[in-house]
């Protein structure tokens, strides 16, 4: 049964029942799937459903689902590089909702996409048993400027474009009822309900030329560096979990572990990428130059490990995260 | 609430709520969506979900109705004139699904997409309530070649790819355990669980140039003159209903009104198109020549009505169709 097998196996059993399109310019298992167009361009496409039963926490409008489930799409074509520039939204309804809650379904749908300089275009709307919104983003990038999750080579610097573990936080104040003063509560819950995407630092990353490697990272930091780890077929070694003074805060103030928030939440949409390091510098000022920031956590190393210094040296980092049907 | 508001009155609130893309080369409500790619070329997109509940009839497999999913949105394609390259898959499975069912969606993907020269190249899986599969289909056309549902002309003829009736005969075979001979029953239930679509048809009528209008017909041969109706500003006087052998013979052995289930059925996937009269032959050999079928049923009128001719005379056709919450 799925929730025995879990998403992991899942998304395997049926990739196996796939015939393979011919000289796919990104591989299945990747953040996004393209197809070539001409003139060295690729149209870069996306899906990714969200579901009320399973993503919706307590807190989180109607308007801010449908936000969020046009912004996981547009992470993830932030994370190739790619302009989105069309979202198409699939929405399955239970009878009893109300016509308030579907106008704020159309409003977030539009904000997810206009927030970032796309349209939605087109759609359907179904009955369901469950609030069901899966959108489908179609955005555009020069192949030659695709930022793929292969790549990353020893000696690379492993960097990302923000602090994790407010989402983790976020998640715990909502399900768990945990407390937090107003000035800490808020950036963590806003993560949670109002995500962004790192469109602008994933294209001036890609038109830097300086990346080797890219994810976002929905299913956490610990796993994107996995899957980084796996399609490249090398090691990280990370120096500094990178958090923030909200989650510090939030984790000694709960006693709870601040490296298990940042390393193993998911649902965060912050960009994992690998630098060339004689690129370093231009990388980081092109991030900075869109009023993004992007911080250097550690480093690429030859051996298939992942690995996090500790002041009693260095330990292996789990690879788990996020999954559907077993979490 | 939804089950009062109806399918078409909550489109129409979400689509309040939306900016609309400048220039779109599609305008909303017509099949599919549509994007310029330059060159003088157009990505053309889709998407479309099937939600377990509601759209899978009992005798459907799951590979059936995956292949099904993926069916309907390159049938949009093809009313358009776009030739489908990729889909995408976004699942929705309950907790409790079994894995030999998992790989029969896994394997109706993939036979939906390559019966029409597509490859599934990318998705995500998700838990939910009920089976969801929402499908997203890219295709590809030259600008020009493109068929709307605008553009219908009086004078011009109104044809079909197919006959009408066989699914709304098939659904009262599996639904309502109406039976039926096996030379009968066979056709009309095959036309429910593996529906076609008039790609190779679509494809030669858009090189034709021959065409001025184009629906598909899920909604109902009714409802797709209907929409055609509106979208280009024409009426339509149909001269004959477009029936099968085994439709005939179904409705004289239960009673049941021939005009009703060819008119009013749903999940039919034959194309209505508007063709010039002085391409019909032009058109119809194109499709011929595909081993397809086109056929006549009418001509386009000045006048924003749908009439039948009956042996009483003409008589307006009801729009009405399928309607997802109000049927």
């Amino acid at each position: 049964m799925a929730c025995e097998l879990g998403e992991r196996k899942i998304i395997e059993i049926i990739l196996e029942c796939l015939d393979v399109m011919p000289s796919m310019p990104i591989p299945f298992g990747d953040d996004a799937s393209a197809v070539e167009i001409g003139n060295r361009r690729l149209a870069v496409i996306k899906t990714d459903m969200l579901v009320g039963k399973t993503d919706v926490p307590p807190g989180m409008t109607m308007r801010q689902a449908a936000r969020k489930a046009v912004v996981m799409n547009i992470s993830d074509l932030a994370s190739k590089g790619a302009k989105p520039v069309a979202v198409l939204s699939s929405i399955g309804l239970p009878r009893g909702i109300r016509e308030d809650d579907i106008r704020m379904i159309g409003l977030g749908l539009n904000e997810g996409a206009r927030e970032y300089g796309a349209y939605v275009v087109g759609g359907d709307t179904n009955e369901a048993s469950d609030v069901v919104i899966s959108c489908s983003a179609l955005g555009f990038c020069k192949s030659s400027l695709l930022m793929k999750r292969s790549g990353a080579r020893p000696g690379d610097a492993v960097a990302v474009t923000g602090p994790f573990g407010k989402t983790a936080a976020g998640l715990k104040i909502l399900l768990e009822k945990l407390s937090a003063p107003a000035a800490i509560r808020d950036p963590l819950v806003e993560a949670v309900l109002m995500p962004q995407a790192r469109l602008r630092e994933g294209l001036a990353l890609a038109n830097s030329r300086a990346v080797t490697s890219s994810i976002d990272s929905s299913d956490g930091l610990a796993w994107s560096l996995y899957e980084l780890s796996k399609a490249s077929g090398v090691g990280f070694l990370i120096e500094e979990v990178p958090t923030s003074a909200e989650v510090e805060r939030f984790a000694e103030d709960h006693n709870l572990d601040l490296v298990e928030l940042s390393l193993y939440g998911g649902e965060e949409y912050e960009l994992v990428v690998t630098v060339k390091p004689e690129l370093w510098g231009k990388a980081k000022e092109s991030v900075e130059k869109t009023s993004g920031c992007l911080m250097k956590i550690g480093k690429v190393t030859e051996r298939e490990e992942v690995l996090v210094v500790t002041p009693e040296g260095a330990r292996a980092i789990e690879a788990r995260g996020w999954e559907h049907f077993k979490t």
